[in-house]
C-alpha cells in the first residue's frame, strides 16, 4: 500500500473508539472521491484490540504492511493512552512512519504518544484539556484549540474534537465542496442537549483521578520518560511523595 | 445480565460505525456511576462484524446473552442496514426485546430497521434526513429534529446525532450533573469547520444514489416490506419502471 495515499487509523490496546471512530467516518469515503487514498487501521497484531468501552475493534492492516502512509491519525484515551507512552513496538511505528508522512495527527490523548516518541518537541499542539500541563512538560508548546496544525502535525483536542479536525483534513485533501457534503452525510449539526461546556467544573486534577491516570504506575517501565511527565529527577519520583499528576 | 439495568448496543453486519460508537462512548461509564447499569455491544454472534468503514467491532455478547435489555440502541448505516431491515433474526431480537425493555433508541437509519420490525407505527420519529420519506412509508411519522421521543421509543437524527440523543439519555438516567460532566470528558463542544450544515445541498436522491441505497435489490427477500417502501403494491414493484427510491 506505498504506492498511494494511505490514510492509517492506529489501533492499541484500551484506547478511547470514538477518538479513532470519528474521524474514520469522515475520511473513510475519500477513496471513493480520489481513488489515489486508501484507508487502513492498523495494529501491531490484526487480532482484535480491546477498548475503554466494552467493544473490540479489528485492524484492517499490520504496522508492518502499512510502513509507508501519508497520513497517521493517533488516537487517545485514558489510563491505557498512557501506558501505550512506553509501547516500544507502537513508538518504533510512529517514529519511522513519521519520517516520511505528510501528516501526522492526534486526537485527545494522542498527542501525548506523539510527544512520547519524541515528535512534538517545540511544537504548537493540543490535547484533552485535563492534560495540557503533561503535554507541556513532554515537551510540546500547548494551545487551547479545537485542532492545531504545526507543520505536518494536526493535534485535535478531547475525543469529540477528532470530528471537526477531521472535517479540516478533509477540506485541505480534498477541498471543502467535498468536506460539506461529507459533513452533510454525517448530519453533523452538533445540538448539545446542555449547550456549551461549562468550563467550570474542568478540574485537571479531579478528572485525571477519574480516569485512573497514575503516572508511576503507567510509566513504570521507563523512568526517564516518567521523570519529564512529573517534571521531577528520576531519583525523585522514585519517592512517592514527591509525585503529583498534574500540579 | 437481567438482574441489572442492561445497555444493549446491536451490532449487524455492515453498519456505520460511528451511529454506535457515538452513545457508546457517552454511555459507557454509567456503571461506574450507578453499579445497577451494565453496558452489553450485542451481535447474533461473538464474531468480528464487518463495518462501512474498514474496521471490524467485535460484540461483547450474543442476542441470546441479553434476552432482556433495560435499553437498546439501534445503529443505521447505508445500504446494509437497509439490507438489514429483512434480516429474520436481528428483527426478532428487537421486537422480543421490545416487549419488555424500558427504552428503544436508534440513531440514523436505525429508525428505519424499527419500523421494518413494526415498532414505530405511528409514532412520531427521525432518522438520517434523506430518509424522512421512506421512514413515513414504513408506517411512522417523522420529525425533523436532532432527537425525537415519543414514549419509550427515542430516536435521533443522521450518524453524529448519537452523540446529542446519548447525553439527552445520560441525562434521563442519572441526571444533568453527571451528564455535563460526561460531556467535559469528551470535551463535547464541537466546532464544525465550516459552520453549520448547508441544506441547500440536501438533495435526498443525490445521497441515496451514494449510498447505493437500491431498494429492490436491498429488500429483495421481503416484497411486502419493499412494496411498503417503496409505496407501490408488491405486483407494481416487480416492474423496475414503477420503482423509485426516493419520490
Amino acid at each position: 500500500m506505498t504506492d498511494s495515499k494511505t490514510i492509517a487509523f492506529v489501533l492499541y490496546p484500551g484506547l478511547t473508539p470514538l477518538d479513532l471512530i470519528g474521524p474514520l467516518q469522515v475520511l473513510c469515503g475519500l477513496p471513493r472521491i480520489d481513488p489515489a487514498y486508501r484507508i487502513a487501521v492498523v495494529g501491531a497484531q490484526r487480532q482484535v484490540h480491546e477498548t475503554d468501552a466494552v467493544i473490540g475493534l479489528q485492524p484492517s492492516h499490520t504496522f508492518a504492511e502499512v510502513p509507508d502512509p501519508f497520513a497517521i491519525v493517533v488516537p487517545g484515551g485514558g489510563a491505557a493512552t498512557v501506558r501505550a507512552m512506553t509501547n516500544g513496538t507502537l513508538l518504533g511505528y510512529l517514529r519511522t512512519a513519521a519520517e516520511h508522512t505528510e501528516i501526522v495527527t492526534s486526537v485527545c490523548t494522542g498527542s501525548l504518544i506523539l510527544a512520547a516518541a519524541g515528535l512534538l518537541e517545540g511544537r504548537r499542539a493540543t490535547t484533552h484539556w485535563a492534560f495540557h500541563d503533561l503535554l507541556e512538560r513532554l515537551g510540546a508548546r500547548p494551545v487551547r484549540q479545537r485542532w492545531v496544525e504545526d507543520g505536518p502535525y494536526v493535534t485535535a483536542a478531547g475525543v469529540s474534537a477528532g470530528l471537526d479536525m477531521a472535517l479540516h483534513l478533509a477540506e485541505r485533501l480534498v477541498g471543502i465542496d467535498v468536506a460539506r457534503l461529507i459533513q452533510l452525510g454525517l448530519e453533523y449539526d452538533p445540538q448539545p442537549p446542555f449547550g456549551p461546556l461549562d468550563w467550570s467544573q474542568a478540574h485537571p486534577n479531579l478528572f485525571l483521578g477519574l480516569f485512573g491516570i497514575d503516572l508511576p504506575t503507567l510509566l513504570a517501565e521507563d523512568p526517564a520518560l516518567l521523570a519529564r511527565a512529573t517534571g521531577h529527577t528520576a531519583a525523585a519520583v522514585r519517592s512517592p511523595a514527591a509525585v503529583s499528576v498534574a500540579s
